[in-house]
């Protein structure tokens, strides 16, 4: 089997702008990626990721946050508190489905440790169900995990595919996993960088910067004609920026994640969580002690000004789930259901690069 | 100092509509209650409350349900799912603000136990912050709490004041608590029982059946015209009702509970998270399996007729309020930032009917 | 029959803090009111009010503001762009049900009358249903009489009662109308001023300061125990403040409209348009040509500091209510279903006076 | 040039499932459509476009309906009622931006004009701004005109292209307008029809089936850098259906309209108000009078079953958006805002089926 690589090795260059440095969330200035992959055993295949909005206190030093809710079958813990004060306090946690008990847990363990006094903890846990490839009974996340992915967040390259929250994730039926993309706005439109993290685990009909790529290898969802579930599964995506944003443009941003999702050819379907975060690391927007207890001067990038950041950030989200498709690498585990050994299979990139070639793609 | 009493004992029986056989959530059939109230050494007051829409299997047969978030300065789990898909999979519980990493995770156990095929498990985990009376920092609430306030829920008479998720909490300044009421709609507006259950943490200017209490007893939120956090807490509002509505009618009833809070003086302050679900027992709306599975034949309660329900709703939780304060007893705990001694003072009795007799009203 | 006065000066003077100069929605520096009042023949009982946000030209110098629907039976226009955007673009114009289109299209020619280049404009038009006094069937509100309310505004005291918009509407069986009201927060709470003024149009179960007036005058919705609409017609309610407030947090100050609205027995019944607009006149938060088309600095009041805003809020609305039925006159006008004579009666002050005497309320 | 065709003659066919009979949203039974097309003088390039759900009266009886708003940079009218019950009582209406106002009107007159007892009526009616090409500021639309487009609508094949509300739109720099097309599912997945209308005028990076048309051809959003407006304009969707879905459903079935729009390079940008509204036609859950004053049984599709609905609805919405520009041609009008001669090219389907055919698609 080939070696695996990014979308861009492939040809694949969704969108107008040119990504940044590691083509990764980490690009925005402060932000950092934690990993914790659990692989144990015959059925242990899940992990946890953390993402980390600057290198201080997150809960001494806000940052501003906007959150949508694409189709809201999922176990987000903080939604309605992020939503009422547009604002983030912990790191953002992802993990599986039914570990969000124990990692909001051990997130409120974390902003204790790091704050003593505080009372009130919002903390942020997103989730997509692994539970067909990881015997997701087995509760095999713990709170030392989730502890682990965040003190070993790094900034600089981000890992991808079977690694942290992606461990076990599957999409449009290939195996799926944590991608991440960037993009840099040219100067006239105001040079922010902007980057996308999403852990992949939803169906549909995969489809790569326009190219039919899962119809083409015979999986798609619906092929059977039958509804039930094969679709489902969740995607939680992640947005940074370093522009000025307010938490409603940030909210809006959020909102232009399910663009990136659609090109991806996502169905949206009953069942899949699908949840976007955008939150600014611009110091002009923090939150800090003084500015919350205090008439304050804040940045603000105006309304009129958003939409290029809007393509970027569905162009960010697009790549990203590319690169945790052709990242991941193919696992086996156990169905959480049956208990029965399950093979999560990655896109075959031989396979893939001749889709691409047919259609007129080369790297 | 005398015996504590319901609201009613004392001439405070707010709005229109006549109470239940309880006078209690429990009046709608199936319904039932479980507490598990922790007091433990000097500084855990605290506990968890459960509420179960009927006596079956809660994850097989959903209840529709619709939320109301009047301010989400909160960590409500299970919010975004409970939106969308307009139904409970799992009993409400409800706790203190940093045990609801660990109640969720009870609850998936729970859940799990009498549905082990299932992987996916939206806990409906509610909160306000007891740290004023309780060392939240000593997370005295375990997941054993949990089930054994889910089992040993009963229906019938609900006990109130200091006891399960109300052990610790502070209401306007008094000892707060757990407080139920409920109403019966007359033949002529469809003859339904609604019944009402908060967990009472929040602040203002005590009002009861439109008499300034909090005034006359010299105990108000901005008395010494500071905004410091003094009206802060939050309370968590639960509506049952036997009517057959919507989900997007239970959205509009549990909005209605704001009125019944407005009306017992809460300031809504900023940090106060103040939420309502509602949901139906009728069968007719019941989500067995059968109807989550094929076209269904549901019954439908129309607009035109839900006005007497959403006056029925701001009564109940006006008046549930107004019990959680005449029920809850005096309570010496420890401050759960300082971990100083603290104590949550019952409102007294006997001063508060010489405020009522003032204005002409008598038990 | 007694001259008619304002609520505090029947004693009735709720909550905590003190009103300004005027009591009016115009004590907010900047705001101006103008109505047209029309009375015309038999039947025709109805008007206009327009609020405008300052003396300049509204499309081009934005204030930031937010929207809380409490229950969307309305046909407020252009909610989703002040929702999306968080600002006015034009003044804010008050009518009745029926004339919200021929109202849209004259708040487009007002502005684009102030400003030629423009091609889209965001008319914010909110209206209740005067049909019980007003032959609404007979449209009689035209353009020109929305252009004149715009013309007209002044700032100074604000004329109440059967004025504007207000000339044909019901509250809570008696005749109700425009009404306002005002607070300014003392200096250690921000120094802010906050005014209200509402269009009652609503039912429920009159409550004054706590005091059941329309308990003791025998008047009350479900009386009869019968839901057919008698509870219905609707309320908007404006909110003015001149602290520097994000379009987040003044949504959030909008939704404690509601509070104000509960305490004056509301029903928030299914057919009552119940909505609160508020916006921000402080200059630090103006959204200029400049703010919009560049990288911005804007001054922010803190979530931490909302709560006395949040209070100050929900007293001018209960007391704009109050002002609304004290100052309306009787009005003998034409059912606009049925075209017959009916009659709007005052609440007629005498009694009011003896309620509240029994209460120990007097002047 | 050569003749326009639908896109389908193109060899363009997203997604998986087969078109209806007219491939248009009359597919679905009952529904009908009616344009006024405006050309007149050099400058007028405007129109109505009339949805009506079904042959009868729609004031009584109502169809549910769900909306989703994508980007509310828009002047919807409608928009909360709609939210808040959950239900259509008029047709839709599709005009320009400046001329919601009197559609609104017109709608209101034709509603009472059948239902003379009406005294409340929630006018639908959306728009984009066609003010590229349409001299918006002469208000070419009249009442008139709306009710000709009402009057005049038919069920069959629907008009295309520089017809009706798309006379004067434009798309991704193209010349824009009406499209539709109509989705059959499965007997497996339920049978159901679903169809979909667009008013098409936003912009982005056109992308048909996923080919990159648009950076073929040489156009695009930010092709120069700038992100003044060039990618504004709106959209607004209607879709119908005949499977039985509850309201909150049909919110579902509107919010996966954007998966469509993204399908077509779609920028969201932030001055393009992005609506869609759904609608349900099926007997079960019409709201007829006797529904609307009592308890009800009506018919429900579940949840669990909505995934393939939610597919139809993307692919329906997207080929009605490539079928505006296939069939709009070139039209020469006025900018609404200088005066000037503006020109909106049709798409060359010359140059679009080499581009289709270097894709290796043909028809």
């Amino acid at each position: 089997m080939t070696a695996r690589c990014r979308a861009r090795d492939l040809g694949l260059a969704p969108g107008l702008f040119r990504p940044g440095t590691h083509n990764a969330i980490t690009d925005v200035a402060g932000v950092s990626v934690g990993h914790t992959t659990l692989i144990e055993g015959d059925a242990i295949r899940t992990g946890v990721t953390a993402i980390l909005p600057h290198p201080g206190n997150p809960f001494a030093d806000r940052v501003p946050a906007g959150l949508s809710v694409i189709n809201g079958f999922g176990k987000l813990a903080g939604a309605t508190q992020v939503a009422e004060l547009g604002e983030l306090e912990t790191p953002i946690v992802l993990t599986n489905t039914l570990a969000v008990g124990r990692a909001v847990e051990a997130l409120v363990d974390w902003t204790l440790a790091r704050n003593p006094e505080a009372v009130s903890v919002n903390a942020v846990v997103g989730e997509t169900n692994d539970g067909r490839l990881n015997d997701i009974h087995a509760r095999g996340v713990t709170g030392a995990h989730v502890l682990d992915a965040l003190d070993g967040a790094t900034d600089g390259p981000v890992e991808e595919g079977c690694v942290g929250a992606g461990t076990g994730t599957m999409a449009f039926g290939f195996k799926g996993g944590i991608g991440t993309s960037s993009r840099v706005l040219p100067e006239a439109l105001g040079a922010w960088t902007l980057g996308a993290l999403v852990q992949a685990n939803y169906g549909g009909v995969l489809t790569m910067d326009g190219i039919p790529v899962g119809r083409e290898l015979g999986r798609w969802y619906l092929k059977e004609h039958t509804d039930r579930g094969d679709a489902d599964g969740s995607v939680m995506v992640v947005i940074a920026t370093d522009a000025p944003l307010s938490d409603r443009n940030l909210t809006r941003l959020a909102t232009r994640a399910m663009a990136g999702l659609a090109r991806t050819g996502a169905a949206f379907s009953d069942g899949s969580g699908d949840y976007a975060l955008a939150f600014s690391t611009h110091p002009g927007v923090r939150r800090t002690a003084e500015r919350r207890a205090h008439q304050a001067i804040v940045a603000d990038w105006p309304n009129d000004r958003m939409s290029p950041l809007f393509v970027a950030a569905a162009e960010a989200v697009e790549e990203a789930v590319l690169n945790a498709l052709t990242m991941a690498t193919t696992v086996v585990g156990s169905d959480g259901r049956t208990g029965r050994r399950a093979k999560g299979e990655a896109i075959d990139l031989d396979a893939l690069r001749a889709v691409l070639a047919r259609h007129g793609r080369t790297a």
